[in-house]
């Protein structure tokens, strides 16, 4: 039987342009041009419009030209000297990405989403996007963290979905952006695991059938499977004129010979090592400022690693596979490369060195930017106490004590002592 | 049925006293009078006779006295000031820690050796002990490295059981010796499964039946499970009158508040893990030496841990478990100790950095001592080529590659990199 060749390519769509969207949207229009089969050239990456102007670290820099002085847009800049000056100076773009500040014209006839969005974005993105996107479209998150509270957790790559009624991977590595942006060599992960959907799709244009609820976060209670919630049937499928969006035909997308690309089913567990990591960060960053070393440092990531397993298969525990944290990159290699050289380490550090509160810390050293960790241990700790688990997750909860002055830094070795 | 209490308590000999040996005598000689029912409460320590004088670094150390001058023997310093002048200076042993400079009257009556020697004095150390300790004795052996060459693998544990006809587990794990001295927090991992053995136990006396080949090493075969080997039917069994040597009972020998020890079965992956991770420090070493920054090290250590699972469940495939290396304290965590502050990461580094050969470096910074790394990585790929699978070991065939000058620090990334 002769099957015919697919006639139509897919449209990317870069939602996000800060350090992290823009290296993205550099390494994707990378590789559309090389895979001119599977995607349309032209890489379109929605840009939140604001006034910038060239700064030094920029190649465009001139302080002799007016030009130079002169506030400009910055999606003009971006398709005119293809640079990002403000959040990605010094790193020149392919001319195929193409700034657009009109988020629903931007993701037009798009069939592939990829959310670099700052997690506080996200929900207006979804609304203004919703009823605006292709019915079968594809998304990609790229925001790491989820939301824990006492009442559950949700994953962005579920809100992203849910609320756009599309399915929604994600994917997390060891990825400091600019690093990538600088081509120096780095892996990520990429969680892909669209549900079973009909064979026969409908026509583009036709709206999704169904209506599911999309008025609020869906929250994962524990013990219930993420991918219950996530495999809805009411999908639409990638009509049959598309390549196949394929893990193969993924990896394309984001596979760099600088960015090395393993693509995995579990979308539960990529998206909590990004979260998780971070507490693990300030626990490595606590004994790093003890000056107790290497060994402690290596001890504190390896327990660290195996909590991260033993929330990811307490709570999803049909979805979440140990080998997510303790193979891949946004697992191990992100606790690694967080507790080396993150931000949430380096607070931590200097919290014990300097004796001072890690918020005093976060206040001096990060220009108004907030630390990850600490929120996240707290809203970790809030969940676990809800689940009376607490004990069953001693680092976690050590780094909760220490950041609410009910234990020291130098406690946590007894506090994680396995009793046998 | 009533049980008779046991009646004898285990005899510990720490067989080598350098940094390691004297730091597992401090932490062993602490736990036997914690436990007093198990071990008897005197630890003993063979010395390598020497003479020596204290050095600035002692707490006897006094510019005034003509003692400090005078050179000592170190086994009388050792069993009079405490302290183990020339190998952990400034570092205080509990007073049940005994020197014996006499190898065979070190061992007598001990039913638990273990083996802190460097590699090259172990077979020497073997042949004076054959025959001169109880037949039932068990060994842990803490010496890191296995022997690899086209003719098969050799661990060390393996080596020792075979030479002496007993047991022989081993402890491997992010041990730097130093950092453990001063109470510094770690971890280790024990590798401890010996074989099932009689129920009813010869008399003490009674010399070991059979008599296995102990004039070479046993070379495992590719393919051919080590436990095969290492399960002779003729081992002695403990007799009845000593607590048995469960993994309860070895952990409380080994496990301190600052030192804290997992019990796994596996010992090949244990030994195999103290090996390997010296070819992937040195890679580490060389992309942190190009500037490629955290993600580039991260990927590193990531990949090389996977090449160490598939390294194990390749030629030790009915022993070997990957979590040995991707959960326990003797892969990941060593892994990353020694790519952050290890010799051969160090030494890597600095060739990148100045353009010289890591030889040359090897000759200028370690004042005559030897980098494991270098040396694993030829043995692995010798052992490899006779294989025919260098290919399926990518990262350890590009560290040898560029060791032998066919290949470049940058190349790593593509010779790594998955064909897909």
């Amino acid at each position: 039987m002769a099957t015919l060749a697919p006639q139509k390519k897919h449209k990317v769509t870069i939602v996000g342009s800060g350090n992290w969207g823009t290296t993205m949207s550099k390494l994707v229009a990378e590789n559309v041009v090389e895979n001119p089969a599977l995607f349309d050239k032209t890489v379109r990456m929605w840009v939140y419009e604001e006034e910038v102007t060239i700064p030094e670290g920029s190649r465009h820099y001139d302080p002799g030209s007016e030009t130079s002085k002169k506030p400009q847009k910055i999606s003009h800049l971006i398709n005119t000297i293809h640079e990002n000056v403000k959040y990605l100076p010094g790193v020149t773009l392919p001319p195929n990405v193409i700034a657009n500040p009109d988020l629903v014209d931007s993701v037009k006839d798009s069939s592939i989403l990829i959310f670099v969005l700052p997690h506080q974005f996200i929900a207006r993105a979804c609304d203004q996007l919703k009823g605006n996107i292709l019915p079968y479209a594809r998304a990609i998150c790229c925001t790491k963290g989820v939301d824990v509270s006492e009442k559950g957790i949700s994953l962005m790559s579920e809100f992203i979905g849910r609320r756009l009624n599309i399915y929604c991977g994600a994917l997390s590595g060891a990825n400091i952006a600019s690093e990538i942006a600088k081509e120096k060599y780095s892996e990520t992960t990429v969680a892909y695991d669209p549900p079973p959907m009909d064979s026969r799709a409908p026509s583009p244009n036709i709206s999704p059938s169904g209506s599911p609820s999309t008025s609020q976060v869906n929250l994962i209670s524990p013990g219930k499977p993420v991918t219950t919630s996530s495999r809805s049937a009411h999908l639409t499928s990638l009509p049959s004129e598309y390549p196949p969006l394929s893990h193969e035909n993924i990896r394309k997308l984001f596979h760099r010979p600088y960015f090395h690309v393993r693509i995995v089913h579990d979308v539960a567990g990529v998206s909590l090592g990004g979260a998780l990591k971070n507490i693990i960060a300030i626990a490595s960053g606590f004994v790093d400022g003890l000056g107790w070393g290497d060994n402690a440092r290596a001890a504190i990531m390896r327990v660290g690693i195996l909590e991260m397993v033993k929330f990811g298969q307490t709570f999803f525990k049909d979805s979440v596979e140990a080998r997510t944290f303790t193979e891949e990159s946004c697992g191990v290699a992100d606790v690694i490369t967080s507790c080396l050289g993150g931000r949430n380490a380096r607070c931590a550090k200097l919290a014990v060195e300097r004796g001072e509160s890690i918020y005093v810390i976060e206040e001096k050293e990060l220009n108004g930017q907030k630390l990850q960790g600490t929120s996240t241990a707290l809203e970790v700790n809030e969940f676990l106490k809800s689940q009376n688990m607490e004990k069953d997750f001693p680092l976690f909860t050590a780094v909760y004590n220490i950041l609410e002055g009910n234990a020291k830094p130098e406690d946590i070795p007894t506090l994680i002592e396995p009793k046998i």
